[in-house]
C-alpha cells in the first residue's frame, strides 16, 4: 500500500507584522530505492539502482517507467513482479524474469549528478542520449490546436495534491482527441512523467507516439529524453523549454509546445504534427 | 571564458489558429563535467565526480559548491586550482592541494538516482542527511519580517536570465539589513545555490549564519540541505517547501519561509529568527 502523499504541518502564518498560527499541508518528499533482482550464473542476484525524492503513490509505476527511460526494461514480460522488500514502503523490488539479462554496462556509471538532471552516473558527456527502442518510428500525430490549447484546464482539474499543497508537478498523457489516459503528480517532475510512463509501460501500451504529454513546468532536456524513449508523440509544456530540450526534440520528430495558455503557445519543434495553421505576417509576434 | 546562458531558436508563435514566425530565447541547458585532481600514492590523480545539466557562467562557483555541499571539500586552502582542462568550456576541473586527500568513502555510491534528487549515489536511504562542518554554531540570526518581505522584489530585479527566457530558476543571498551578497540563475534550482555556496566558499566567507538565501521557486530536501551545509541562517522560498525540507530546517535551526509574497508568509521552521511577531487571534488564517 502506497502512503499518504501530504502531510499536516503546523506553521506561523504572517501578513504584515501580524503573526497567527494554523495549518498547512505539504507535500510529502521521501527518497525511494529502486532495486533490481535477476539471475546470474550463481543465482538471483539483488542490486540497488537508484535513490529518487518523491511523492508516495504510484511507486511501481515510478521504478518501471525509470528503469525503462533509462534503458534497463524494455518489455513489460521481463519483469516477473515489483514490490515493496519486507514491507518497506520506501524501498521497490523489480523482479526480471529469469531469462532477462539486465544490461548492467548502463550502471557502469562511475560518477553521480548534482541534481535535477537525470544524467546521473553515466560515464561521460558523450553518453546522455539515451536510445530509444522505438527511434526508428515515424511519428505520424495529428492534433488539432484548440485540443492544445484545452489541456491546462485539463491538467489543472486533476491536479488534486497541487491544489492541497501549491507545490508538486504534474504531467499528463492525453490522446490527438483530448482524452486523458493517466495524470500524475510527484514532487520531482521526472518522477510524474516516469509514473507516466511506468503506467503505459505497465498496461503495455508503449510506444505511445499517438499520445501527447503536457507538463505542468518547464520542459528540460531530461523529460525530453524519457518521453522520447517512450515514443511521445508530442509534448505540450506551461513553462519554457531549454535549449537542449529545443535539440532532442527536433532530432526525435516530436511536436514540442512551450508557454501553453488558453490562447496562446509557441511550437519549438515539429509544427507539421498541428492541423492547418494559418500563416500570418510577420508583424504577428 | 564562460559561454553564453541563453541562445536564439527560430519558432512559431500561435495565437488562436493564427501562427508566425517569432524569435525566442532559450536558456541554455548544457552537461558540465566536474572532476577532482589529488595526490595518490603513485602521482596525481583525475577522477570524474559528476556531471550536471547546468546553464554555463560560473561554472567554477558551481563546481566548489557542489564539492563542499557533498562534503568533499571544506575550505578554500584545499583547492589549489579550478580550470576547464584542455580549454573544454563543459568540463571542469578542480585540482587539490597535494598534501589534500579526498574523502573518496563519499563516492563509494554504487547508484544513482532519478532526478531533482541531489542524493544520487548515495549508499542508502540512511546516509541521505550531510553533515554541516559547522553543525555545532548556534544560529543567532535575527531579521525583521518587512525585509524578508522586501526580498521577491530585490530577486526580481536581479533576474536577467529569466527576464530573457522567462525559464531559468534563481537564488539570492542577502544579509540581515537586505543588502544583496550574491545572486545566480540556472536552470536546475541546486545549480542556482551551488554556485552561490560555491561564491561565498570561494570568498572565504562560510559559514553564512547571518545571511538569508531566497529562493525563485520550491524548496526540496535538497536545497535545504545544501543550505545547512552552509550554515545558512534562513531560506525563504517563493513557492511549497516539502514535507522533509522542513524537518530538516528544524533540525538544523534554520529559519524556512514558504510562499514568500510581498505582505505574507509562512513561517515553516524558526520563527524565532523573526523579530517582533505580534500574535493574532486564531482566526487570523
Amino acid at each position: 500500500m502506497d502512503h499518504s502523499p501530504v502531510a499536516s504541518v503546523e506553521i506561523v502564518k504572517m501578513r504584515h507584522q501580524i503573526a497567527a498560527g494554523a495549518t498547512d499541508v505539504v507535500a510529502i518528499e521521501e527518497p525511494l530505492e529502486i532495486q533490481l533482482e535477476y539471475s546470474t550464473a550463481t543465482g538471483r542476484m539483488v542490486k540497488n539502482i537508484a535513490v529518487t525524492m518523491r511523492t508516495p503513490g504510484n511507486d511501481r509505476e515510478l521504478a518501471l517507467g525509470f528503469l525503462f527511460t533509462e534503458g534497463m526494461l524494455s518489455k513489460r514480460n521481463q519483469v516477473l513482479d515489483c514490490r515493496n522488500p519486507a514491507g518497506d514502503e520506501n524501498r521497490i523490488r523489480v523482479v526480471l524474469h529469469e531469462n532477462m539479462v539486465p544490461d548492467l554496462t548502463k550502471l557502469a556509471r562511475n560518477f553521480f549528478a548534482g541534481s535535477g538532471c537525470g544524467i546521473c552516473g553515466k560515464a561521460g558527456i558523450d553518453s546522455l542520449r539515451t536510445n530509444s527502442p522505438f527511434s526508428a518510428l515515424k511519428n505520424s500525430l495529428q492534433v488539432e490546436a484548440s485540443m492544445i490549447y484545452a489541456l491546462p484546464e485539463l491538467l489543472r482539474k486533476g491536479q488534486w495534491l497541487f491544489t492541497k499543497t501549491g507545490g508538486i508537478h504534474a504531467a499528463g498523457l492525453f490522446d490527438a482527441a483530448g482524452s486523458l489516459l493517466y495524470l500524475r503528480e510527484d514532487i520531482g517532475r521526472h518522477n510524474a512523467v516516469d509514473k507516466i510512463i511506468g503506467a503505459a509501460f505497465s498496461d503495455g501500451r508503449l510506444p505511445l507516439s499517438q499520445y501527447l504529454m503536457i507538463l505542468s513546468g518547464r520542459a528540460g532536456f531530461e523529460l525530453i529524453q524519457k518521453a522520447a524513449m517512450a515514443g511521445i508523440g508530442a509534448v505540450a509544456a506551461i513553462g519554457a523549454p531549454s535549449s537542449l530540450a529545443v535539440e532532442l526534440a527536433k532530432e526525435a520528430g516530436m511536436l514540442l509546445v512551450g508557454f501553453l495558455k488558453e490562447e496562446t503557445m509557441n511550437i519549438y519543434a515539429g509544427k507539421e504534427h498541428i492541423k492547418i495553421i494559418d500563416k500570418a505576417s510577420k508583424n504577428g509576434k
